[in-house]
């Protein structure tokens, strides 16, 4: 069913969250493999969708046939590799600790798993309409803890979420599971978000989007009465530092990657490379000159909608109109509106240091070339207080090794830390973390990439004294499902032995 | 050196903070052997210092002699056992994921750990002087994890938190460690507090007491332009739920537990049973005398402080002058201001469901009984909205088999299920989760209590493509140390084979 919030408000969105809740009750208990079952379903039916949702997502977001094949690919991966996940257990972080009533006072029995948070709210991001909309990420990492999912639509491709909404209710038809696990509503403004992430029985939130959205969800979750996790990915800038002894050898070669990496996808990736780094040098000049000489052959690209190239357009200006930075590249100029230009700026450390427009993040494909007098400088911008869901290094391994102070400051200001290769391209695998320090995201802590990102979800629980008959499955003394566990102190896959 | 806020303002704390913030630079680089070098070093300070600390103790704290030495105990207990959980590594969560350069587009290498927060500021908490206070489990979890602490004494043990922090002093020193590692600083009031919680070099907060000041706390936090963690725990009042048929059989034996339990401490821990509810029966009005016979034999006994004191008495008289409570037995009472009585009240389901006022902590020896009609009400209560440390149990197999929706609910409202025991004593182990739903925490996926709770001070870091002489030793491929780790999907405690 198509809930459609515009026409509706508070109540609405009461009944939404009290149905999601109702589902819980059910959906919670559910074994795991149920919960997998579920994910490989969805996965099948995106699979069988053939190329009639590729057609409508085209219309709505302008994204090339490759790319939305390909992103279909990755969210279809991505459900099946969770679905994995969710059924090997590690994520339930299985903890027992035997009674002891020798010990004096006696020591209790105690077990302890991961349990699912509740209901949670997901929004769909307007860059990733397969990956991280209405069946992407976020909706996986809830399903596999275990919780009940309520997508909001993003506006901008409301087809494309209507169709992957009804592959998720057929699946959940065919495992025989009820339809109200998975809730799909539109709604057009913050201000109707709100009112989801402000309801009682919404558990947990995960978002990608823009910052202003971002840390209003975040605030309004954190004034509600029990306040809820946000997991909100937010993107930023992405430092690339330039190391000389690198860039003298090297300067072509990463010239051309990065005007690939620059470009990507127009740019609308949250891993885009806005900010490059370097030390005055005639490597660095030949940088420059030879990315100049890439971006001028790349030609201008439909951006996602028309709010997305508006505000490249603006921040890209107000960027070039900043004293001291110099326009080093324009690609070739697009014919229509939503088309946006390859941009390569180039502005000086200490005017860069002074400035914080210039610190700001310009969603498309810009890029501002900083260059400082020296190695010490970069410390400074390494140690600014904006986090960064990457940052690159492109060094030789001797200047990695001598520079231990700059390195140790990159690394606090980033989730995932690339050394001679470029942000984009974020491999889903278990070892990825995507969620960088704030601003770019909203908990560090957690990655929405990865199947550790089950764990946004999921809270522990303990027992204490609960005989086995009546403890959860996972945790009971033969652990017929070999999870491993930590039984007193000790990873084991094996029984418990009293 | 003791650094008073006072006299300071917030130029102080910036130095404190800069302090702080300079000395994690070394202490982040250090491995888990010297920070385990550290806390067991702590740990052998703590016991030398024989009986002067505990009298400085009694003194401040009007605890009892035996109860403080437990409680240096259970300090001493868990720096070792934390040093022992940081050294074992397991909370690192290693992941790697080795390169693929057949697949298209290729596979890069990615490896993952947690890294530390930076510095911690932890709130000596009023009624652990040692456990939860200057070298307690906060601080102990944090240099576990490579931060710097910076403890705000509590102003109701001054003397016991200088000499605690003269001993952590000594221990950096004993380590050939920088002495900012830790620094110990005295604030009178919530507002100083805020200064360094809301500085740009503090990055997590860890604080136990009331509610009042952890919810401040968390909201400067959340306010910041960079927010940061708050693990704030608050207590709450710990329901215990009384199943018909166990309670036929066994409330006598029950009623003296409970007796023991609702005074132990004078009432003053945040695991105290607060609300003991039951269905109209004989075996509940067998209890609830059998309670009020062992309650009217209990001395009254000092509180920790005025503070405490006259909030006990404030909210004990709140309560019992609402309609429909009864008195239900009252302990023998005390001669002095700050003696804490025993009492018992008692109030029918119907009046408590419709009075808010009855849901709300009141810290000491002090315990509500409702009274419900049948077991079916008792859901009700389960499904209020507020969270707890801890829900006891009390039933039989077959009623935990008989009432799911029960069980589901309680689960859904605590961190720590307890079967046929008392909350009371919180066990330090791996597999206790201390830190229930809102408001008895700020955060309900992490513990404060056992090793889990280093987990609260570190975050995950991605290396992409680092080559293995630049990895941190963790993740190399030898595995030297011979953690836990997840390599391409399979726990190993090997070395990567590549």
């Amino acid at each position: 069913m198509m809930l459609d919030i515009d026409n509706a408000g508070s109540n609405r969105v009461d009944q939404i969250m009290e149905r999601s809740w109702a589902a819980w009750q059910d959906y919670r208990q559910r074994p795991l493999s149920v919960r997998a079952g579920l994910m490989r379903e969805i996965a099948r039916g995106l699979e069988s969708m053939g190329d009639d949702i590729i057609r409508t997502a085209m219309r709505e977001t302008n994204l090339p046939e490759a790319r939305l094949k390909g992103e279909r690919g990755r969210t279809i991966f991505q459900l099946n590799s969770y679905a994995d996940a969710c059924e090997r257990g590690d994520w339930l972080e299985l903890r027992i600790d035997t009674a002891d009533d020798q010990r004096n006072p006696p020591k209790p029995d105690i077990r302890k798993m991961m349990v699912p948070l509740g209901p949670v709210l997901v929004y769909g991001a307007s860059n990733f309409p397969f990956a991280y909309s209405t069946a992407g990420g976020d909706t996986a990492c809830a399903l596999a803890a275990g919780c009940t999912v309520v997508v909001k639509a993003h506006p901008a491709h409301p087809d494309t979420s209507d169709a992957v909404a009804e592959c998720i209710r057929q699946a959940l038809d065919t495992c025989g599971l009820p339809t109200d696990i998975f809730l799909h509503v539109h709604a057009q403004t913050l201000e109707e978000g709100k009112a989801l992430v402000t309801h009682p029985k919404t558990r947990a939130v995960g978002f990608t989007g823009s910052h202003l959205a971002g840390r209003s969800i975040f605030d309004w979750a954190n004034g509600r009465r029990e306040p809820i996790p946000v997991f909100a990915e937010m993107g930023s800038v992405n430092p690339v530092f330039l190391m000389p002894e690198k860039l003298s050898t090297d300067a072509a070669e990463i010239a051309k990657m990065y005007a690939l990496s620059i470009t990507l996808g127009v740019g609308q990736f949250c891993t885009n490379p806005g900010l490059i780094i370097g030390v005055e040098s005639e490597g660095l000049d030949q940088f420059l000159s030879s990315l100049s000489d890439w971006i001028r052959k790349i030609p201008a690209a439909p951006m996602l909608h028309t709010g997305i190239s508006r505000s490249y357009e603006t921040r890209r200006s107000a960027a070039l109109d900043q004293s001291d930075v110099t326009l080093a590249a324009v690609g070739l100029q697009g014919t229509e509106e939503l088309h946006g230009t390859a941009t390569i700026a180039t502005v000086d450390g200490d005017a860069f240091l002074s400035n914080p427009l210039l610190h700001q993040e310009v969603l498309g494909p810009f890029s501002l070339v900083v260059r400082f007098r020296n190695a010490g400088q970069m410390l400074q911008i390494a140690q600014s207080k904006e986090g960064h869901p990457t940052c690159t290094v492109m060094g030789t391994s001797d200047e990695i090794t001598h520079h231990p102070a700059l390195m140790a400051a990159i690394s606090d200001r980033c989730g995932r830390l690339i050394l001679n290769g470029v942000p984009t391209g974020v491999e889903v695998c278990l070892s990825m973390h995507h969620g960088g320090p704030y601003p770019s995201s909203t908990d560090a802590r957690f990655t929405s990439v990865g199947a550790d990102g089950i764990k946004r979800f999921s809270r522990p629980l303990s027992f204490q004294q609960w005989p086995d008959e009546l403890l959860p499955d996972a945790l009971k003394n033969d652990n017929p499902m070999g999870y491993l566990r930590v039984i007193n102190n000790e990873p084991s896959t094996g029984p418990v032995n009293l």
